[in-house]
Parts: structure tokens; sequence; C-alpha cells
């Protein structure tokens, strides 16, 4: 039975449980403070300043963003130790000084040669250093020096040598625990890439580079941490905030856990194909998963016996798993909630998120948005 | 080559070349005037007033959108006759209403009997009536009642017979030419649902029901339309401003209609899996198209030999389609332009589109969103 703050609500919409948020903030938070490891929030899930501020806890400090205008925002939102966790782009060195010489800590990523180079070409003023942290690929093949890549160490004292830098951490994240289901192989992933970055900080302790700070992160790694992972400076997850079908599919959390819906209404019944249309297209959930849950682009609660089959822009296909549809289980105008695969990908979606709790609408949040 | 204006624009972002855009307006306009149809063009691509303004061909007139959102947004920009062409959603008629009251012409789309007694509990004051298009379903299989149920014409009779109510036309989107291939099978189809639209109306004609307007629509059926739908009152295509990838595999333009570009620059080269990383992820193209391209989520200009394999949030994998990449011609910071798969999927990723012409950026164009 959907609640009754839903039935005002105009579809298709994003909303966000108020009280899983801060539950899924205040758990990751106690695990790590249980750990002795410094939390630094991912901002890319949201992009919101209400959810950072229950991220962090209020602090306002520590966090990391996918883009520019994510570091932008939270700086005009009173964030400072914002790191931007991507490996410098060269078009934006200048906006990235800009950060550095307004913030008291702001912290960019490098992976190769040519982009400390291009920090070199930038010093800064102010007094300021480059805070530069070394992306290290410890097997996930995306960003970062390969951890075993002699490479890796030589980028690492280049770094560390350079006037006007500080090499200030080892960077890596593991993306590779998305293709895990359960535990067992999470906790996999998460030790193999502890131990390669705690093995690599090692070895440029050996040639004299020390006192660096190291963080991994993921929500699968840092939602069932191994023992191992005490040792690192810091962690640098970010869906969990909202969680999602595919977590809990990986096994991070559990379906309950997932803070975000989208509500969508029928619009129209067309027993002829034993299909039911929704007001909710690609643009308000996102193609991500490509429809390969069996019960298609996403989980419709409380709704096993339905499939949401194809989106176009704006029109949802909802069909029957097996069987004919019972259509007057679905009147014309009724509401339909459903668990998104992927939470960054759908709330990319919304202009606006709606907030609930205890049954009622609190407000509104605004994402920023761009690059 | 890339043209100079490129080098200055962050990246990713969506580029649009003005004059591709006025030609295609301009071919379309010159297609419908040629068989005396009234064009009335699909917003939802662009979703931005500049582009409305070049569609209207300075009119600001006869328009479709696909969400309510669209519809205020023009209707504040001095747009009038809008029809919103989506089966109505009972959360929405009041907004339609004063839509209603507020334009000299709103057109709302019905498919369904409980819709009509919606719009009879919500009369419209100013003495104004509902102007109802009705929805059919030609063998399209999304909204709409199927031209060959005996209810499409009863409901016809009865959207008619209610006071304060105007039936003003009938509406039918040939959606099922997107899985056509060339001109011919898309002609086959265009064929299929302009005879259906007529023959229904001659049906209704021989119950006295009279002088209601037809329209058909979609890109590829009004790229190449047959004889027979210069006996329809209008057509409505959208996609056709910008086109893509997937309507050059249509048949319904060549790649150089294409007329948006998402440019990305490379951030990382990894030799290790012979894989570059660039600044696009799905945050900039979408995942449309689920990467079934042989080039994978959109084509490479000017670089037949490279494959967009897949992206996260805010980065894209590209790789070799065979052999070893060279990645001396790939530097780092280099740009790469992407051709969409899907230009509506692509453009409602963006805040800001960039306008170029002869070379030079002429500005921005800002599209609305949400619903």
């Amino acid at each position: 039975m959907a609640a009754e703050y839903t039935k005002d609500l105009s579809t298709p919409v994003l909303t966000v449980d108020l009280d899983k948020v801060k539950r899924n903030a205040k758990d990751m938070r106690e695990r790590f403070e249980g750990l002795g490891v410094q939390l630094r929030p991912h901002m890319k899930t949201h992009k919101t300043a209400e959810c950072a501020d229950i991220m962090t806890g209020g602090s306002k400090r520590c966090i990391v963003v996918s883009t520019l205008a994510e570091a932008s925002f939270f700086a005009d939102h009173g964030y400072d130790d914002i790191l931007y966790a991507y490996p410098l782009p060269f078009d934006k060195v200048q906006r990235c000084a800009e950060l550095s010489e307004r913030l008291s800590l702001f912290h960019v990523l490098v992976d190769n040669d040519t982009a400390l180079e291009e920090l070199k070409r930038r010093p800064l003023n102010k007094g300021k250093v480059w805070n530069v942290w070394l992306k290290l690929d410890c097997n996930n093949g995306r960003a970062g020096v390969p951890n075993s890549n002699p490479k890796a160490q030589k980028l690492a004292q280049d770094i560390a040598a350079t006037p006007g830098v500080e090499l200030t951490g080892i960077y890596a994240h593991c993306g590779n625990t998305y293709v895990c289901q359960g535990q067992e192989q999470i906790k996999a992933v998460a030790q193999e890439t502890t131990t390669s970055v705690l093995q690599f900080m090692e070895k440029l302790k050996a040639v004299g580079i020390q006192g660096l700070k190291s963080s991994i992160g993921s929500t699968p790694s840092c939602s069932h941490p191994v023992a191992d992972m005490a040792m690192l400076s810091e962690v640098h997850p970010g869906n969990y905030v909202f969680y999602d079908v595919q977590q809990s599919l990986i096994g991070s959390c559990s379906l309950e856990d997932v803070a975000v819906r989208v509500l969508t209404r029928v619009i129209g019944h067309y027993p002829q194909r034993n299909q039911l249309l929704v007001d909710c297209g690609w643009t308000a959930l996102s193609h991500d998963g490509g429809g390969r849950l069996p019960t298609g682009y996403a989980i419709i609660e409380g709704h096993p016996e339905l499939k949401l089959l194809s989106m176009t822009q704006e029109h949802g296909r909802v069909e029957a798993i097996s069987g004919q549809l019972d259509f007057t289980k679905y009147p014309l105008g009724s509401l339909l909630s459903l668990i998104p695969y992927h939470a960054c990908a759908t709330a990319s979606m919304h202009p606006l998120y709606y907030i609930h709790s205890n049954g009622k609408i609190l407000g509104t949040w605004t994402p920023t948005r761009g690059w």
C-alpha cells in the first residue's frame, strides 16, 4: 500500500527515504570509526548539499567528487578538504588551481607523467602547493598506474620530488567489486586491493617516501571491510547512502536498505498485448542495467509478478512475468514504486529529489549537474 | 582534424552544428509544404526555445511536447498551439486545464474512457473547451486504442458527444519505423499507419463525425513520406532536427546530416590493456543503444578503428576494433568527437548545449528538464 504522501506527488518523481539515508550514512561512519579509518564519502551519487551534510556528519569536510562542477558546488556550500578523484583533465588545470588557491585543501589525482608536467606549468599562488594523490590500478582496469608496473613507483618519486607539488597519498578504486556476488567475493577484492596499496606504500618507504595517506573505496568493499583496511588512512565509498538493486545483488546491502524510489503512475491498460504503460521512461530511470533483471529495468516494489520490460523517452511498458495481467490490480492513475537498478544513474536523471520521513514529504533536494 | 573552436571547450560537452540544424529543419518544412501538410514539430529531442524557433520557422505556433514541463516552458517563451502528445495523466489534469485556459490552443491526448471522465470532472473556465485528440495505435504497440478495436470508434463518439470537450483530431505515432532498415521498410510502415488513420476517419465520417484533424509522425516516416500522407492534416516528427546514428542506420538520414556531437578528451593511456580512457561517461552520452554498434556506444568521428567499449559515470573506455592501439595518434588531452547513437537520450544528459557555425562557437542553448 502506497504511503499517504505519495498521492499528491506529480510523477515520475525520485523519492528519498531520509531515515534510510541517515541510517546508511551512520552505519558507514560508525563502521570506519570502529576501524580508526577516516571516511571520505563520495558525492557523485546524490550531488546535493543536504545529503553531503548527512554523510559528513555535519563537518562539511573530507569529501570526494567526480566532477569539478561538484567541487565548485560543495565549495560554494562551505565544504573544504575536497578530493577531485579523477585523472587530471588538462582542460581543467586552471579551474583546479583556483580551487586549490581558494580552499584550505583541494586534492587532485594523477596517473601519468604528462599530468605532472601540466601541474608544473601552473604553479599555485598564495603559498599553496598542489596536493596530489597517485592513482593506482589494483586490478580494477580503469584509471591508474598498475600497482605491479615499475612506472608507478617512478611516478610517485617524481611527484614527491617536484617543487610546488606534494605527494599526499595513494588512491585506488576497487570497482572490480561490482562483478562480485556475496561477501566472500567482495572481501577477497577488498583484501587484494588493500594489500596491493599497503605493499606499494612499503616500497615507497624503502625509497624514503613516508607519511603518505592511503585510500581505497567502492560501496561493496566498504560495506564489508576486511580487517587490514584498518591500516589504510581513508576510504571513499559513495553509493551506500542510497544503495540500489545492483548493490543488493552484489551483496553490499539488503533490498530493505535501498533509500530511493522512482514513483510512477499507470497511464494505460493494453489487454490486447497484456501490458500496462507507466509514466516512467528512460528520462526518469536511465537505461542502466540494460533491463537484464528478471524484473527488467527495475524492481516494482510489492509486485514481484510485474516486469518493466522496456522504456522509451517518457513511457514504460510493464508486463506480467507469467500469465495474464489482472488489470483491476493496477487501476489507471494508480502508483507503482520502482526500486532503481543503479541509484547513481537514476538520480542523475532528476532535477529535484523529494525527501520523505514518517510518511510525510519534508521538502526537496536540488542536485548540481554538468562538469 | 578538430575545428579551432573546440580547443577551448571544457569536456565532455554537447555541441550542435547550427547550419545542419537549420538545414534539417528547412528540409522537413519544405517537404511537408510541398505535400500541403502542416508540420507540427516535436520538441522532446532538444527542449530549447532557440531550436523551437528554427523548427517552427519563427512562427512559435503548432508544436508537440512530451512533458508538461516542456509545455509550460514553451508557453512561457511565447509559444501557442501546443499539443501535449501523452496519454492524459490523471495527476496533471489541473495543470492541463490551466494551460488550456491560458493559451489559445492547448491540446491533450486521450486513449481511454477514464481519461474522458477526468476531463469532465474539470470543466474549463474562460469559455474554453478541452481540445482532445484520440490516440490511435496503428500497430506500434505503445499508447493508443488499436485502430481495429471497436472501442476506438466508440471512444471517438463519446469524446465528440461530451459537452465541454471537442474531438479535435486523430493522432498516431509510428514508432514501429524504428525497427526498419531502409526507405522501403520505412515507407511500408508510413503507408500502413496513414491508411489506418484515414480509414478510421472514414468510419467516423460514416457516423457523422467530420472535420477532424489527423496526424501521424516519427522521424523515419517523415523523412521519407509516402504520397498518401498528403491526405493527413499534420505530421509531428522531432528527432530530425538533430538526427543521430540510430536514424542513419534506420535510413532516415545520412551520417553527414547528424547535427550533434559529444566532444571528449583523452585522459589516460593504458597500453597494458590496449585501451584509452576518455572523459565521457554515461552522464554525457547515456547508455542508449546498449553499446551494440560495431563501434560500441557511439561512432568516434574520423576514427573507424576505435570502439567506445564501455562507460562508467564519468569515464569511457576506448579500444581498437582490431590490433594494437597506436597511442601516439591520441595524445593525452586531445579531443575525440562522438556521434551519439540516440540524440534525444544524449541531449537529455546535458544542462547546456554549445552551438557552432563556420568553425565558431556562437553561444549556448539551455534546455528545460523534468516533468
